[in-house]
């Protein structure tokens, strides 16, 4: 293993119990096997899932086994690599997919690793990158073009969602709706814009981010509470969307989102609904001959080409949808601003003494 | 207009009113316009859509405007065409697409007929084929090759229903579920058979239908009431099945069949529930990366050219579907026998006088 | 039939033998069927199709039958419609599809009808727009957003051609080159951009056309003299690009371009070799796994929707591509300025008198 | 690392030097590396390549650098796995992928390992299967199911091909031409008919191949020196084949099967022209609308999933293809018998002492 020094310990934010909360500790530097990579973790940017697991609800009382260290979006700098990488360097700038996949399943075998049976999620099931140094296999690591601005470079995990759903389908010269703008529904946005969607229609209840949603490219904004559907058909000539991205997961926003897929158009599902759903599938699918893509993750490694490829030239410009730029020690506070509604996406800083 | 001596009146099995059954009457046969073709009805299926409308249920009562002649399934020789009718002759013999597309909408517009958003369905909306003659766009004929079986003729209906769901995705290799084995069920085995599949799992409650299954080329029965998912996951080496085929619309076989469809596989739903139906989205479709497709209809014509191609070289056998033969007068027993669930698919003979 | 107050005759640029030259006419307007629209023509744009008819060359003594009206390009106002036409009006701003699928054979059914077996081409098979009046089927006439300048209105067909071969393939995050930069290469360039392409080569002999490649948004100018397989390569990591879009038509830019391609790509070709070409099947396709389109035409009607809304929401400007505008009578100058090579696309206006 | 006792040293045919001919000898078995197979060799079959290895052609003088071993297709039972190799144990009978992806290239990253840029192939680039053992990367070895037949086991690779061409594009319902009945070839018929395709006509000059072309499905055969495209055309209703599969790799073939292929048609292209082939690519790709595959390889690995599949069942019976069985060191019979065109796929079985 070569590389710069290493400290023997380092300081992490632990979820330490199966209760609400974490806090920073100070802890071992993993370890690395001969196909690991060891990165000094610039930036962490937060994510829903992490509130989940710092107010410990329960699909974390389900999923979560601590102690270990959540943190699955982040960006920093190879520290060490084990004996056996290559096309790896030590000083590479990187992002990683935390989706570990297993590489022998049937999906693994057949292009659908980013549905791997038994993949295992960094900062989720095992410990991820809320630390000074995260460790991560070699074909996880992702190099980043020197032309994307540092600060994108933890965003790629949300931003590569949005690029799998918006992508699942044709784009270009299509209408389309995204219910939900959040950190990925405002990133689906940014890319359907640059990829030649014609009409968007940002479907959202919250004010500030509806403006938001204007800022990436939106061209319609429409308040999730008001008469959604026929101001949706109003201004598609009757016909309804071509392209529907739910990025919610709430059951009333799917199932206004269906209503507004015209006949024949495709709908990309990556919101999560916390319980069962009540679907109209004869109206809103079956009759509708809709296709429905469930998106999870990103394409191991389409997607992150097709992330970097759209933001090395510029034309996708990220940062509106950072809200807040947080020390890693304040992830209490970081967790009460997502709490609040108030942020939109806080990159948490690392910086090692 | 050319054509074999017509009668100016003909017989047809009418809905007469707004409440359940259906008459035998002396209607008049239908006048033609210039793009029109006449055709002197064989045989015509019996669908359930049809025991829907002589029971007269709440669809029915939505949908249906009586008096109207039902009959959607049918085959015949052309008895006169249109003046501007070009490329079939008096005496082809035919069936033909009733769902007739209004050719200027969106769908109709880009290759998706099958969802025209003012589509016509002949034998719902407007007069279809359980009568001596029907009328039909010459655009919707289809002339059947010599080849076919005579008796297949008008099957091409649900038997293009079941082609067009099993198509809908990839089947060569594949393993394939059929939920429902009614007749489209049993086409959709036979279609998968013939093109490709690995193993086809036959997932239905009726022991009767389920031997039917077994003749149609099903590989594995599962009785719906039993352990589907451990019977299928034990079968698939764990994975699931590649490709999920709904026909039962039955509610607890949607979830059922989400739960058997491996981890990024394919559904295609063509069964319609009755209701709102409750959906696992999170971990049936979303965690998955599954790919769903409504199914409606026929697509025109591709469909057809593929139905056509399947059974003319006769690799596929319709007739065990074939379950009786009555003449149309007999309609009162064809629908008896379909509400006992004792026949598959019925076939009724005209007799012209 | 309704309408405006249409003459007996009319003004028409005639191709009136099988030899070099075309002249002015008196001649009757066009008679309409039940099923046609007549347009007063507006505008109509020179092809490079039209200079062949104009010198008679090869191609033209094969498909040509003088004496006609030439003319494919055009937009204009509806004067009059058939008995039967619906959902077309009088005063309606249109343009038209000129390839009239046959609609029976096996494309016509099944979606291809731009490839239709008994296609007749107006302008070309038939009469067509270079005159006051052209007469059209309905089904392929086109109406016009008011959103789109209405210059842009009689280059639909060049532009769908360049929509039709960009995006018969993914393009969002792709790199993509360009050889030949004509009207169409050029309206390729701006859809690959409006899509999101990300690297765009321009490969073209021609420096003025060149410099109009950067306007319509190429990233990399490439004299085709130039060393083009070592700069595109190491502008693309060595991998070469994801997409070759051809529409040169000359067999050196056609190997130029399958060398270019990188292991995996899309090739779509629209360009027209005037002869057989000598092509390396082996390493330019079958070692490299490449996909390659012949397109032809524009999809009906799916390529007219895209290339509608990507003009309708003001992403894509033709306006540079616009050489010329003359009145029709000048049409000896525009194919001197045409085959001087001096002229991109020119526009020829029809003033009624 | 784990394993039955290993010699150290084996039997092997060399290719010894930059001339005609190998040799057996006695060499080093191979040592392992820790993500390595060792295999003992049970069967390995010839193909076309090593009779271009064998005599030392243009292409061998090109690519190959002796010493080293050749044999490409090849069964036998894992003897030995390094020391992180999972999922594979001594005892299992596997084939495997001897196209060695460098798993960092832009293809490799994104699902197209089998044109990967950097691929090394054993038996061609490095040491392969004519020998008693075999060292194989664990990503690259295939475990064969129970259910299929033994001797099929060392033909995965051109069954691969046939499934990967064959498959790339839909075949269900499809007229499907195979020009060049070589044991590729063969497989392909038996996979189209396997899969759906509606028609077969098996093209090739040699009366016997024609012959095991009706035992392996074809439904026409059609010998290429007759009037080919008169005979598909009128047999297709005069539209041609919707699939080309091109497995012969002669110019003449090629220009032909591009004759017979519909307008919209789709060709699939594994036969290797040995030198530029021109190409009549204005009439048989572009105003044909076709889409043309390049096919490489097997995709890794849903190729292999699919043949798999295809063979688990029994529905494909590869037997008639293996025309002789011979050791290892009657090698020289082999070729011999291949030079001759008398054999198909001939398997050469290794004993171990």
């Amino acid at each position: 293993m070569g590389g710069m020094s290493i400290p023997k310990t380092m300081r992490a934010l632990v979820k330490p119990t199966a209760a609400p909360g974490m806090e920073m500790r100070e802890v071992p530097v993993p370890v690395l096997g001969a196909t690991d990579v060891l990165i000094a973790v610039e930036t962490a940017s937060v994510c829903g899932t992490d509130l989940h697991i710092f107010h410990w609800d329960a699909w974390a009382e389900a999923r979560i086994k601590p102690p270990y260290i959540p943190g699955h979006e982040f960006c920093g700098t190879v520290a060490a690599v084990g004996e056996l990488v290559q096309g790896i360097a030590v000083g590479d700038f990187v992002s990683a997919e935390m989706h570990v996949a297993c590489g022998h399943c049937l999906q693994c075998r057949s292009g659908q690793a980013h549905v791997c049976q038994f993949v295992k999620i960094l900062g989720v099931d095992a410990d991820g990158a809320f630390a000074d140094y995260v460790k991560i296999p070699a074909s996880n690591v992702w190099k980043l073009s020197k032309e994307i601005p540092r600060d994108f470079g933890s965003l790629f995990d949300p931003f590569g969602n949005a690029v799998h759903t918006v992508l699942s389908g044709a784009v270009a010269g299509q209408t389309v709706a995204v219910t939900g703008c959040g950190p990925i529904g405002l990133f689906a946005i940014a890319v359907a814009k640059a990829c030649g969607a014609s009409t968007i229609f940002a479907i959202e209840p919250n004010a500030q981010r509806r403006e938001l949603a204007k800022t990436m490219g939106a061209d319609v904004l429409i308040d999730s509470a008001g008469d959604v559907e026929v101001l949706v058909k109003s201004a598609t000539g009757g016909n309804g969307v071509d392209v529907l991205i739910e990025m919610s997961g709430h059951p009333a926003a799917i199932a206004q989102g269906f209503r507004i897929l015209r006949m024949g158009g495709r709908a990309s599902l990556l919101g999560i609904p916390s319980k069962p759903v009540l679907m109209d599938l004869a109206d809103g699918v079956i009759f509708k001959g809709a296709t429905v893509h469930g998106i999870n993750g990103r394409k191991m490694y389409e997607t992150w080409l097709q992330a970097e490829a759209l933001l090395r030239e510029g034309k996708i410009d990220l940062a509106a949808v950072i809200s807040h730029r947080l020390p890693l020690e304040q992830f209490d506070e970081a967790m009460a601003l997502l709490e609040a509604g108030v942020a939109n996406k806080i990159l948490l800083t690392v910086k090692r003494s």
